[in-house]
């Protein structure tokens, strides 16, 4: 993996350029990253790209040719340029482990080291973040309504490549069954998947021709695409070439509730019981849901995934929530925030559970400014060490957080299966050092942006 | 750049595998990739990426630990890997030029190569069009509204981190000023900007330790972020440590309207009347619009840039519209076209101009099939030659993209500023090859997705 440092918006570097003059830059500093609020309809959130993040915080490193640009564009001066030379992260992360769900002020990444070097971390946290949960979060929305029947992500040609290949990772991790996207089949080993386009089809005299080509070379256990023509006569035909032994059909087209009945109908007739139905004509989790009761065995989704079905971005926000007075590393910590108008920040190190009832359902996030919360028998503690003093310990194989997904989007209440116009699942409870509820602070105001 | 041919969906390479084999994937081709129409209330759209898929075909060479890849993944067999070894694009590709305007139907790109080499470009080229070109459009819409006023992009925290570099590029064509995202800047040469951000201000004891920091070490002309505590308060200490020479004020919370007028009068009663007013808060091109009469003098603009301000993903598709019935490279092309339920294709090789009228005002999109369409004297032929068997011709500077799309929107109606529920600009005309019009192709049905 290359260099990721550069990933970054100047005026990280420009600040850290002014604080190394005046010695700030050492001072020690705590980050946290977290959402104001879940997006407005959305009953949770799914964290993604820890693991991204782990690799990125790695690779950040300053080679000569990136320095020389900095220094030649004017963003840095020589005490800059020297400091970043030999940048690499020594702090501490604690945060979310990839997969867990998230709520409305969910501290879901600690970054704790001298300013500079933790404020340098912001804009590729932020990034990895905001991407790699709102795909993982849509994703979760669609796996909940396929109910158990495969999905496929068929998204990168709707985004760019290498986000393509981000989502298609996140959206494995929320439940997905594999990816047609082979960059992310060879980088992260997840099941790839793919047959045939309409142009196959077109590129031969009949469709007769282009079956038997698809059959011959790539078994009959294949999935053939029906609706290039006419799909009445293209199953009658496609049954015919493999004695009824046809692995799958695809449908790509039409009203496909009503289309799929038909189709499974026709299969059955026709002796091909076996044969399994997949579609993909612009599905999402409302399409998906739509289509419980249909006869379809698989579905593949592109658009929605990858663009998080109506919410791109998840609006995370990278804060300073306390920092030392002195660039004594020992030195104690004081809590600072903002004031700005409707984006207050509250100060101070959060600890986060999630409270469970006696039946292990999810009851409320619980999240304690300076002192972890009291937690029942059967409360999770949600955050966990990731980076130790620079050194990662938080990587994990990718099964890890899909397991762990599954499991935490099983303890959350049946309100939570609502896909349109839903409510949080799980109030978010804050409490002070004295284990008193500060009511509401994440939940009023407008969307969040800050930059 | 490293290779670019894994960031492909799997079907291709199947699709290639199994023609190999039978010897249509020699088959002369001519894929297109257009919009089936505007995204709704578009009233045009931008080219964007034409740049980077040229660079994306140049390095579109599978190497020797991709293709051990495939093989083991049971994707490729011998046939398709020894092919795939040799893979180079010797094809022509012509296409709209970067920074153009498009409409429904127009002929934004066209491969024609073999099968197998041009259907191997189809998820890459689709990546890169319907990402660059969903900014880009989202881009213009909001220098469109911003009259003149400079828009700085900073995006790149809330998209994925390598989107988010192409985000840049894309906004920067459709006329934005600059970029904060430093990867950007050295790959592009784009102009880059960033001063400071809340953090910086409570890293210092005092808002006026934070103020007297960043001035000493980035200059007087820097741009101060005023609304971390009291926005009053810190514009007065702001103009006082200056002399009244500060360069810039950030406001990036509140009601901005009201809030920058309040502002201006404040600044100018301490004689900072040179002072410019930067805002940040949550912009898209509404917002900017409803500033036209505020005092503003630069936007920063971050999530609804990179998300596409509200179309993150443009829906162009890549068909095959014509092909050889032989491997002759020589044999003349028939067309071809799908007739699937509201995803029918047009056969034949578009040619495309922009009608003009005597004042140079765009009257109509006008699209020929398998000829030149009737030319009056002042339209503009829009197809371009962009790869020569093979080698690239249509490489360009950065900044002929953008002084192309400064053109090309002048040419639109007055009824193309509309930035709410707006129409097509112009409307799609498009001619047989006698000639006769055929209606409506383009405008109806569904939005599109073919995977």
């Amino acid at each position: 993996m290359t260099s990721t440092a550069l990933m970054t918006d100047m005026y990280e570097l420009t600040m850290v350029r002014a604080a190394l003059h005046t010695g700030q830059a050492f001072h020690r500093t705590l980050f946290e990253l977290f959402p104001r609020r879940l997006p407005s309809g959305r009953s949770y959130g799914v964290v993604g790209g820890t693991g991204r993040a782990l690799e990125a915080i790695e690779n950040f490193r300053f080679d000569d040719e990136q320095i020389d640009y900095l220094v030649g564009a004017g963003v840095a001066d020589d005490m800059l340029a020297e400091y970043l030379a030999s940048y690499r992260f020594t702090g501490n992360v604690t945060g979310y482990p990839e997969g867990e769900l998230f709520f409305s002020g969910s501290p879901l990444l600690q970054v704790e080291g001298s300013f500079a070097e933790a404020v340098l971390l912001e804009t590729l946290m932020l990034s990895i973040y905001n991407h790699d949960s709102a795909i993982a979060s849509a994703a979760s929305r669609m796996t909940m309504a396929a109910e158990g029947r495969p999905i496929q992500e068929f998204g990168a040609r709707r985004t760019h490549e290498e986000a393509a290949v981000a989502a298609a990772r996140a959206a494995w991790i929320a439940g997905f069954s594999g990816t047609s996207d082979l960059e992310a089949g060879r980088r992260w080993g997840l099941p790839v998947s793919g047959t045939a386009a309409h142009a196959f089809t077109m590129l031969y005299d009949t469709e007769e021709d282009a079956f038997r080509a698809q059959l011959e070379w790539l078994g009959a256990d294949t999935t053939l695409l029906v609706d290039t023509y006419d799909i009445d006569a293209a199953i009658h035909k496609a049954v015919e070439l493999t004695g009824g032994k046809l692995g799958g059909v695809r449908i790509d087209s039409g009203d496909l509730s009503t289309e799929v009945k038909h189709v499974r109908r026709l299969l059955d007739s026709l002796g091909a019981r076996q044969t399994k139905i997949i579609v993909t004509n612009d599905l999402d989790e409302y399409q998906i849901a739509a289509l419980r009761g249909a006869p379809v065995d698989g579905f593949g989704v592109g658009t929605s995934l990858v663009t998080g079905s109506g919410h791109p971005t998840c609006g995370f926000v990278y804060k300073m929530v306390a920092r030392t007075l002195s660039d004594d590393p020992n030195a104690p910590m004081a809590d600072v925030a903002k004031a700005s108008t409707n984006k207050k920040t509250l100060g101070g190190r959060k600890f986060a559970s999630r409270a469970l009832d006696d039946q292990g359902v999810a009851q409320a996030e619980v999240i304690g400014i300076n002192a972890a919360p009291r937690v029942g028998s059967n409360d999770r503690m949600l955050l966990t060490e990731l980076v130790s003093d620079g050194t990662i310990v938080g990587a994990e194989p990718l099964q890890a957080a899909r397991d762990r997904h599954e499991a935490a989007r099983a303890e959350l209440p049946l309100d939570a299966h609502r896909i349109s116009n839903a409510e949080p699942a799980i109030p978010t409870i804050i409490l002070d050092e004295q284990g008193h509820d500060l009511e509401n602070v994440y939940q009023a105001g407008p969307a969040p942006q800050n930059i």
